[in-house]
């Protein structure tokens, strides 16, 4: 949750009347979205999402981030879509930052995950993945393995601050999965940050995905690997198999894993594990004071790491059989 | 700005449900009020506030805040005013917390603060002053002169980490206040809090005052005083006399300020910057790390308090003359 960017109501209010959306009756910075600036826009019209562009967000990504809400949202996935202005121009500038007018999605994301949650996630990714086929443009994940290794460059020297032997354990995990990635998966567009907080419902219908900031191409059963490492553990550690059923079982009625992507979910966990954890521990150890986010805990990510490690294969999972 | 609670999607579909405002479609924690959770509430009829009051706000003082805030929306000064459920009651509880259900206040707070703003807030807080009048509860002042005493106490032996000579200048302001703070001002209810963050605007026109829970029995001059903090200086620490005198002339259009009242201004402007500076200082002396809130610069305050020292009279805030 973050509003890093105060905008003054001159410039908000010339900013919103390039756009063909109505007048502005209030506009109210939302704890929502970490990595930009988020307000809440209400014209006589509608809601708007009203996004700034903070510096995580590479400018010359913003492109493709845009044109893949705007593809998908043409293709009836329910997502935000950007609004164009009359010019036609969805991407401006507002307070010398790249801002855009993004539609609003009703629906809130769920505190408490339960096992419908999880098959409307599944059902959705993999609608998603089908929807996004034939978009133009592409965009190299940036936090691929390569990145792994950056961040554990960056991190090594003072990652036992955080927990003794947490180098060791990174970086024989960092060789491991060198060794061992799959190749030639199925693939495309993947959202590649799928948490409950970017997964909006009503009850248990999902009404749409949100934040679409971390997309890029790369197998899709890496999406799955993500969503069991953010969906299906429980509070308390323990990996819950309810939910991973649920959630493949969805997956599957849209798009069908393959055998290979099934076997491979297990180390595909492993690695997406080892990229919460890399991230987290590098915000952790790079956070500012007074700064207005909470950095999370990279342990979280450690024991979800040690669960995957210790599954002899995809039966740990509750994915055996049926699939 | 800050969002301490999460609250589940099932206790607040329950919550909601206890009053006849229809089906939620969105919740979004927004970034208003310091003091509180508050949270954007849509339903299928309209947009409400859900505020969730956390430890800073006595839970035995709500009473007096959402019964003003109703008795002056019932007087049509322009307000949020606190939703009642089909059994009467406003003031609830939600994760454990005092709750309540507010009505939308559309507009939105200047950033940029102009002359005309400073003579509407003027204008609003004369015919909020009057519209209290008959209100049947009654509140202290929680940051009287008393409390700054507390305050000081609390802070005097840090207070030269901020500022060298800090806690020495407080100490003799303290005194010199005490000495002389004037009596028998004309007085009711305040609001106390009037920065411009709590009062909306469309463009130029004020469109309503939100925040009460500083109210209390004060006199009038002294929100006079604390605005005059608030609204007149500018970003590089210089008065401006043309907003002071608008925000005066706009008071005294709907209630005219006795000689009395204008005379104790300069000392009431003290008070009133030593109040921030001391609660700026107590927060900044105890932030603790990693929390949502950013602390404000107390020295601010000790700028503003310079300039009112330096005051010979109410001439040097441009209110000679014509009132």
């Amino acid at each position: 949750m973050a509003v890093y960017t105060e905008v003054s109501d001159e410039d908000l209010v010339s900013f919103v009347a390039e756009y063909d959306i109505g007048d502005i009756q209030s506009c109210k910075g939302i704890a929502e979205g970490v990595e930009n600036s988020n307000y809440l826009l209400q014209t006589d019209r509608g809601n708007f999402i009203l996004t700034l562009y903070e510096k995580r967000v590479q400018p010359e990504d913003l492109p493709f981030f845009l044109g893949l809400m705007e593809h998908l949202a043409e293709r009836n996935f329910p997502c935000p879509t950007p609004i164009h202005a009359p010019d036609g121009v969805a991407l401006r500038e507002l307070n010398g930052k790249p801002a855009a007018m993004i539609s609003f999605l009703s629906g809130m994301w769920p505190k408490r995950i339960n096992s419908d949650h999880c098959r409307e996630v599944g059902v959705a990714a993999a609608k998603m993945h089908l929807a996004a086929d034939g978009f133009g443009l592409s965009r190299k994940n940036g936090l691929d393995r390569k990145a792994w290794q950056q961040l554990f460059d960056q991190t090594k020297d003072r990652a036992d601050e955080i927990d003794t032997g947490l180098a060791s354990k990174i970086e024989s995990e960092l060789t491991y999965l060198d060794e061992n990635w799959p190749a030639d998966l199925p693939g495309g567009i993947i959202h590649a940050d799928l948490f409950p907080d970017n997964v909006f419902f009503h009850g248990n219908d999902l009404s749409g995905i949100i934040d679409f900031y971390f997309a890029c191409n790369g197998s899709f059963a890496y999406e799955i690997a993500i969503c069991l490492n953010a969906w299906c553990f429980e509070d308390d550690g323990s990996f819950n198999i309810t939910k991973a059923h649920n959630l493949v079982k969805g997956y599957n009625s849209a798009r069908m894993l393959e055998e290979a992507e099934i076997t491979a979910l297990p180390l595909l966990a492993r690695g997406s594990a080892l990229r919460f954890l890399l991230t987290r521990l590098y915000d952790l150890l790079n956070h500012p004071p007074g700064a207005l986010v909470n950095p999370k805990d990279p342990l979280e990510y450690l024991q979800k790491l040690r669960f995957h490690q210790q599954a002899d294969d995809q039966s740990a999972y509750g994915l055996a059989g049926e699939m």
